[in-house]
C-alpha cells in the first residue's frame, strides 16, 4: 500500500486544531479550506431533502443531473444529464477515474496534494511535469511531450493527464493558449485529460478569460467540479464529473458507474437535493460565489503584496485563495537560518512564527526549493460573524481580525527573510 | 477493471423504478433497502448539523466517535474513539480494507452481492466457500480451512474472510457456536476477519443469541455497521467501521485512514451530526429499532411461509429483512417451464409473473441452482402513510396493501411452482 499517513493538508489541520486547544497562537494557512459560513437556502435545501432516505439511482436522480448539465451547458459545454454522474466529493471521481482507465498518470508539478497519492493507490506509475513561470496546475507543453515519449521509450504508459486550472497550489487561471498547446499534446499522444475545473467560480476578475480542455479536445476530457470550495462546503461533500460523449468516454463513464455502485452507492439524498438548488445557478447563488469571489480576491492579493515585499518570487494569484511564494531570492536569509528544504521551512513557520503553511514538497515540488502554499481563506475569521463581516464589506482588508492577521504574517515574513 | 455493470440490486431497482413508471405492475422484492420513512428526530439532527461545512477530522470529530465507541460498548465490544472511523457508508470502509491489507479474500458462498467485485477492483482474487444449511453469512468451518489451504497449495494468499451475520441474502443470524469455530479457523489460518454487522440491530425475536467475532478474536477482528438498514437511512450513506487494538489493527486503521483522507476525506458535517445521535441510541431510537423488527420479523416470515408453501426450500430469517428460497424441491415444474439457470428464474419472474427479485447467482452462488433474495422491506408501502401505518399496527400482514402484496406473490409462486 502506497503509505499510512493521512494526507497532509488535512494532517496539518488536524495539527493547528490541537495546538490551537492548547492556546498557541497560530496564523493558519495551512489547509485549503473556503472558511466561511452555510449559506443560508443552501442549509434550508438540506432541510427540505431530509425525506430523502432511499438510494436512488448511482449517478445521482435526474433532477440534480439536469442541473448540473445545465451548469456545464452555461460554461460552453453542452452537456446531457446522461454525462453526469454525482459523488461525495470530488475525490472518490477522481479516483475512479484512475481505477477505470488504465495507464500511468501525468501530474503538473507542484499540483494538489491528493492526485499523486490516488495514482499509487491505483497501482499507476506518476509523472510530474514542471508548470510554465506564469500559472500552475497545467505542464508545460514541450515538457509534457517529452515526458511521454520518454516514458514510452522506458517501458512505461503514461495514458492520463490532469489538469487543475485555475489550479491549487498558485491560484492561478491557465491561459486559454496555453491551454490549446496542452490539449494539442493530449491529442497528439492520446492522452486522456481530466480537468479539475473546483476552482473555476472563484476566478477574482470575471473578465479572465477561461477556456475548459472539454471545449477543445471534448472527447477526451472529463471534467470534475463540485461545491467545497466555490460554496464553501468542503464538509457537505458535493462532487459531480462531466464525461465526453462517443465510445471511448461512454465506456469510461460505464466503468466509474460500475465502481461508484460498488464504492460509494450514491451521492446522498439531501445532498443532491442541495447540489440540484446550487448547479442550478438561480441569482442569489450567482450573487454570493461573485462576493465571494471579491473577498477571496482581495485577500489572496493582499498576501501576495506581503509575500513580494518580503522578497518573495510569487505568481500573481488571479482564482481561488491560494498564494504559492517562492523564498529562493532571500535564500541566503534561509540558510543563515538553516533552512535548507521545504518541509524544514514549514516546520520553522510554524514553530517559531507560528504561521501554518503547506511546503511545496506535499505538492510534488522540488523538496529543496523553499516554497509553499499559504491558503488565504483562513483568514476570514474564526467565528461566523467575522466571516460574515468578511463576505460583507467592501474593504475586507480594513477589518480589525484580517488586518491584525495581515500584520502578524508580514511582521514574520519580514524578520525571516532578512 | 473488473467490469463495467453497476452493481446488479442497484441496476435491478432502476429498472423496477423504470417499468413502473411505463405503468407495470410490479411485487418489487429486488431491493435491499429498508423502505421506511426517516425517524423525525434523524431529520432534526441532520437540520442541526447543517452549520457544519467545514471538512474536521478525516476519522470524524470526537463526539460521533465517542457516541460509536458507546454502541460497540454495550455490545459486548468495549472501543475507545480512536478505534473508530466513520464513512460515506459502510461500502467505501469495506472497500479500504481490501485496498490497505494485502492478500486474497475468502466469501461465504452466498453473500453480499459487492464484497466479490470490491475483491476484484482491489486486484485481488476471491475464494466462496458455502454456507452451512442452518445459516448464512458465514461459511461452513471446515470448508473454509479447506479452502484455504488448497488455495496456499496453489501459490495464493487468502488473508482476508469477510462474515456477514446476520446476513445478506438469507436474514439469518449465525450460532454463537459456529462463530467460534469460524473464528477457531481464522486464528489458525491466521486470516483478518472482518465483521459486517449492519444488519444486527434487525434480530427479530430480541432473546436470539449473538456473538460478535470480535468477541472471540478480537485483535484479528475488524467490525463493520452503519445506519443504512437499521434506521431505514441508505440514501444518507452513514457507516463506520471499529478496528482492533493492538499493532496489526492499528496498521489497518491508520492504512484505511490514509486512504480515506484520499478518496473521500470524511463523512459529511451533517451526517456526522446523525451519527452522534444514532450511535448514542437513547430511548426513543432503541424503541424505533424495536417496532422495525418486529415488522419486518413479521413480513419476512409471512414471505417465508408462502416460499415454503409452494414447495421451497429455506432458511428460517431471524433477522433483517430478506427471505433466500431455494426452487430445487420443485425443479421439475421450473424445467418444464424452460427455467434452468437462476438469471432465467429471476428473468421470467419478472416478466411473466411482475415479481421483481435477485438471482442467486448474484450472490455469488451457484448459477444453475433455482435460488433468488426477496427483499421483503419492498412491501411496506409505497408512500409515507403506507409504510407508517406498517411500523403502527401490531398486525401489519392484515394492512389491505401488504395483504394485497403477500397475495399476489402466493398466486405467481403457486403457478410458478406447480
Amino acid at each position: 500500500m502506497p503509505g499510512q499517513q493521512v494526507s497532509p493538508n488535512l494532517a496539518l489541520d488536524q495539527l493547528v486544531a490541537l495546538r490551537r486547544a492548547r492556546g498557541e497562537s497560530i496564523v493558519h494557512l495551512g489547509f485549503g479550506e473556503s472558511r466561511l459560513p452555510v449559506f443560508a437556502p443552501l442549509a434550508q435545501r438540506l432541510r427540505l431533502g431530509a425525506p430523502r432516505n432511499a438510494y436512488g439511482p448511482v449517478a445521482g436522480d435526474l433532477a440534480v443531473r439536469q442541473a448540473v448539465s445545465g451548469y456545464f451547458t452555461r460554461r460552453r459545454m453542452p452537456t446531457h444529464p446522461e454525462q453526469v454522474i454525482m459523488a461525495p466529493g470530488s475525490k472518490p471521481l477522481l479516483m475512479a477515474l484512475q481505477m477505470v482507465v488504465p495507464g500511468d498518470v501525468v501530474l503538473p508539478r507542484p499540483c494538489w496534494v491528493t492526485y499523486g497519492p490516488q495514482a499509487e493507490w491505483a497501482g499507476k506509475h506518476v509523472f510530474g511535469v514542471p508548470i510554465p513561470d506564469d500559472c500552475g496546475g497545467v505542464p508545460a507543453p514541450d515538457a509534457l511531450r517529452e515526458t511521454v515519449r520518454a516514458a514510452r521509450k522506458h517501458g512505461r504508459d503514461p495514458k492520463i493527464v490532469i489538469l487543475n486550472s485555475p489550479d491549487n497550489p498558485t491560484g492561478t487561471v491557465a491561459p486559454p493558449t496555453l491551454v490549446r498547446e496542452v490539449c494539442a499534446v493530449a491529442e497528439e499522444e492520446d492522452l486522456l485529460v481530466v480537468s479539475d475545473e473546483i476552482y473555476r467560480d472563484l476566478v477574482h476578475d470575471p473578465d479572465t478569460p477561461f477556456l475548459s480542455p472539454a471545449e477543445v479536445v471534448p472527447d477526451r476530457t472529463v471534467v470534475v467540479t463540485g461545491l467545497s470550495k466555490s460554496l464553501a462546503l468542503g464538509g457537505w461533500r458535493i462532487g459531480t464529473a462531466r464525461f465526453p460523449m462517443g465510445a471511448w468516454g461512454t465506456r469510461i463513464r460505464e466503468g466509474v458507474a460500475s465502481y461508484a455502485s460498488e464504492v460509494w452507492s450514491t451521492l446522498a439524498g439531501p445532498m443532491q437535493e442541495v447540489a440540484a438548488y446550487a448547479f442550478d445557478e438561480p441569482p442569489e447563488i450567482r450573487a454570493r460565489l461573485a462576493t465571494d469571489a471579491r473577498l477571496h480576491g482581495a485577500v489572496a492579493g493582499a498576501v501576495y503584496e506581503i509575500m513580494r515585499n518580503a522578497g518573495a518570487a510569487c505568481r500573481r494569484p488571479n482564482a481561488g485563495f491560494y498564494v504559492y511564494p517562492d523564498l529562493s531570492p532571500v535564500g541566503e536569509s534561509l540558510r543563515r537560518k538553516s533552512i535548507n528544504d521545504a518541509i524544514t521551512l514549514q516546520a520553522r513557520l510554524l514553530d517559531e512564527f507560528g504561521v501554518a503553511v503547506l511546503a511545496g514538497a506535499h505538492f510534488g515540488d522540488d523538496p529543496h526549493a523553499p516554497r509553499f502554499r499559504a491558503a488565504t481563506s483562513m483568514l476570514y475569521g474564526d467565528t461566523e460573524e467575522q466571516q460574515a463581516a468578511a463576505q460583507e464589506t467592501d474593504d475586507p482588508l480594513r477589518l480589525p481580525h484580517i488586518a491584525a492577521a495581515l500584520d502578524a504574517i508580514e511582521t514574520s515574513f519580514t524578520k525571516l527573510c532578512s
